[in-house]
């Protein structure tokens, strides 16, 4: 079959003629693609960034935001079947630990990370196990959600976190109206009545966001004024939340003068770091919470608002063959929403 | 000033010239009612079913769903100033014991029912303390919102409750579309991502839920066959929550049929027993949750919800005079919405 | 191997040569029995009672508490390895519906349980999956904790459940101090800071709640003077916590008396039925929890107490071959704490 | 009555005689001091520190942790009556803002911090509301538990956050056994399952800790080894729960070295900055919780433990009269446990 892998660190992907992978195990799944999300961390892994860390063997099938069909199944496996559509969890988890056993297997202490730590989607075939592969809606076409694999979970696990502490009347300061942010939005007006405020340095961003539902949109500046307006809209208190999806150049000092008094702090954007005085955070009370990528049932109920049209994606689809092309366009910043590979 | 009174059960209601309430206390708050709500409750009272509960003197004046404006404040009160519209929690409360002080007021163990055992709302003024009043968003008139103040403001309490444990994709079926169950289904839909199904006995009372937005609508009957329906909607597993705003005439077996395992039984209407073995509660662990009406901080997330327009209430209008005609109307059914005598 | 079996209902139970399991799947585990619990539903089991629930095919091993050693485990097994004391969860789950994802185990809806629908461990040797060993602490014997596996998980359960939400001052009112609220008494005074009353109809059961650390003892008579104390220790309120480790002979309304307004009712104990009027529900708005067996995570947890030595349980320890003694002298209630087989 | 009083910065303070405060209001509350606990608050007070940020005008009294006798009530005053021991919350709150409608009365937007910016309890008598006392047990000394108002009030806060999520077999490690550390570890062992270990560069601190039941304790270095030590007790894992009492001095990083993923760090102490890279933060879903003093309900709580002998205090008490030799000792370190002026 054919399989897109990095054969050499800052050299270009390469496309393969491998063996198709088969059913070795009776958990195991052996998923179609449908659909592979390019993402700007399979730009990063080219660069070598990624090397020590995931320890992969080169050469490897890159691409960690897969949906796809079933193929085959394990005799052991229950709830999908050959032929169900369905998108996978980026974690390939062990189900054996204590976090997996509390339904928390993003901290699994014994995951794979495929297209990361091993092979990929960037192919025809990819083999998973049960524990990966989440059943869609007939409503839905793989290669329309498999970029929610990943960005798009990450959102929804910080959002629905908040959504649950949040009650009408308070407010969500979201910073960062891009990749996350524009699933960050639909997923908190689809399931929390807050006040949802976006602040963003892109009027483009800004407009999509309003479309989205964003209750007021905040042209970021380097005066602040956004802070400042935030302030205002809150009678001077500062918002209940701030969930912050850019994490660098500066956000997380502007949001933490959002916050309100006892107010959370949600991390997902990375890059500079949290760097504030104990004595301010314990004079107000505020915490700091860190977002990772949710759960499988996190990725189940995203699903369920996806087949309700609650959360949509931009993308623009390239044959599977036309990989450099995506990369390049990516690189360029030419992808309106999200790349997909189709095999 | 004008108010009507309960001067002798089983006798109509009587308008009487009283002397206007004044400032008593630095905490107390006059408030020149904008509209009262006329409820079911009323007709009881005149019926003596509250007489011995209440213990209250006659004559005294009547009405429990309050909202206004505020008239004059003791010294001490700083949330609100003359001229603030406002709508009044049913309950005025001590803040000293341990229940409000811990903010949950309902449970308040030396509180009044302004209305029920001491003058209330069918009237020009009342007097109550800072404890009731929530300023209203200019954009709400009193009289339109008086009648959340008690039923609106159980079926917020309630919902609310389940919204904070139903996830997308999770099935909420409500028992009654009637005067709580309308307000319950836009409350459901602006705080949570859960699907709503509705169950009623009248045809009419379910195509109002759909245009609220409830997500199924099933027509209830001897045979059962909406709890078929909800069974066969949800896989034979039933739903995550029962939210049962009738409970009576077997609303709440049919409704133990309709739950799913750890499922929660929101009980809200009342008449009848909940009578289910043990060995039901246990072996399918589920759980019974009572609701009565919500607190303070409810109240003030209901009021948001009314000034975003996300929750409205069809009243039908009475000037305080007419306040006998509003009785009959009530007891006839000949009211639609709400019924709302304006001083 | 030697296994104990039901051959036929209403007759004894029969040892019998069986060939020892072995590892048929790579998640399999086979357990060398350490300890195997004598339970009273093995009684009713022998009187036909669980015959159709459990659709169990005759002969089969009986016996649901179970303790060893790990003997041997499929190649996938990885938190566990021959030799390891471990206990196991009384049900074996299929770790692939919803409710396993989200470590709700219990409610897995195609879940085994050994002893009552397929070989259990009165035997030399069980086979289970890895989803059902916790492994032990090396101080802990597993006979010394076999029963802890079903009784004393539920009782953790329900505890550990209502020890999340009472606080200093706040009152749990433990009924009945038997089998199940022998270990709740230790629980709950291991996790929580409430004051535990206990009430019993057995004094001596009372002494040893006293022992085990509950604050108060209440015996329980037909007039109702454990009620009278519950109201007069708690200034006429009631308790917080009701947890009803009886539920029936009357237990359940007599329980409903001690609750406070906004209190919780945890069914355990099971035969009648709560039979509540609605109105009393919500005025005093009560809620009503069902409880079954704990989790997996709850049983881990269960074993770390036992390990500390905060949760111990009495035992009679019998060689598997007198199965036929324990049997009777459990039927003849003249087993002190609880009767164990050792193979 | 006698008064110790601020009367000018750099400068010690004076013994004067001023009026007794009388009820004002009917929901003032005058106390009699029983006693009242010397901080080092106070030695930054007498050296201007917080002289801008209290705004208060010379001369006024000092004295923010009280407890003593209720001598007068107003009129609407019901809780407590003359002669009542009471504690008093160190913050005089409003009632009236939201924060204090929803039970978290430290967040209220109006409140006052007698000692710090109104008269406060190195006297005879203080004049505060019903919101400030805590009815306390007949046991209690008003003088023994002074000092838990406010340090001890605050260790309270945090650890039984901690608390609620803590399960058996879990971790938490707090850093600083002093004067909160020694009120934590009493808590948390009295209303949780979990392991504790405590760190302190002090040998006698920890000996302490151990006597309070602290379940390991290691010596703080700089070499880290103390961090060693919590990462094999944990099998390199972390700690689920770190409670810094610390917060400078390197504390924070040491301590976030110790964290678990997705583990909490509850910030208390404070002097150095939270300084931590958002891809830590992120990548192992770790969260900072702010924690300011608890709340009136929290307080009640404490006093509850400190009624049943779970929580002691040591105390060195001295005539009021003799104030200028305990701010001497506190200076000099020379004050064995806390403390008490008794006027």
């Amino acid at each position: 079959m054919r399989a897109v892998q990095v054969v050499e660190y800052h050299k270009n992907l390469e496309m393969k003629d491998i063996p198709e992978p088969t059913v070795r195990g009776p958990l195991d799944v052996i998923v179609r693609i449908g659909g592979a999300g390019v993402c700007r961390t399979d730009l990063h892994i080219l660069e070598g960034q990624w090397a020590e860390k995931s320890g992969v063997t080169l050469p490897y099938t890159i691409g960690h935001e897969n949906a796809g069909w079933v193929h085959a199944v394990g005799d052991a496996v229950t709830g999908v079947a050959p032929g169900d559509p369905v998108i996978l969890h980026p974690l390939a988890t062990c189900g054996q630990c204590a976090a997996c056993r509390a339904g928390d297997d993003v901290h699994c202490t014994n995951s794979a990370f495929p297209g990361i730590d091993s092979n990929g989607g960037y192919a025809d075939y990819l083999r998973t196990s049960y524990r990966s592969v989440v059943k869609l809606d007939d409503s839905l076409a793989p290669a329309d959600v498999a970029a929610l694999a990943d960005a798009g979970l990450t959102a929804y696990h910080a959002v629905a976190k908040a959504a649950r502490v949040l009650r009408p009347g308070q407010i969500a300061v979201m910073i960062g109206a891009g990749g996350l942010g524009h699933i960050g939005i639909q997923v908190l007006k689809a399931i929390s009545g807050a006040t949802l405020v976006v602040t963003d340095r892109n009027p483009a961003a800004l407009a999509m966001a309003e479309e989205l539902g964003a209750d007021h949109t905040l042209l970021s500046d380097a005066r602040g004024s956004h802070i400042d307006a935030v302030l205002e809209l809150t009678g001077g208190h500062g918002a209940e939340a701030v969930i912050d999806f850019v994490g660098e150049g500066g956000a997380t000092a502007e949001g933490v003068r959002m916050l309100r008094r006892a107010g959370n702090y949600y991390v997902i954007g990375y890059g500079e770091n949290i760097n504030v005085p104990t004595i301010d955070i314990i004079s107000t009370e505020i915490n700091f919470i860190g977002n990772l990528v949710g759960s499988y049932t996190d990725l189940s109920e995203l699903m369920v608002l996806a087949a309700q049209g609650k959360v949509t994606l931009h993308t623009t689809k390239y044959p599977l063959d036309d990989f450099q092309q995506a990369i390049d366009d990516l690189d360029n910043g030419r992808v309106r929403g999200r790349a997909i590979l189709i095999p």
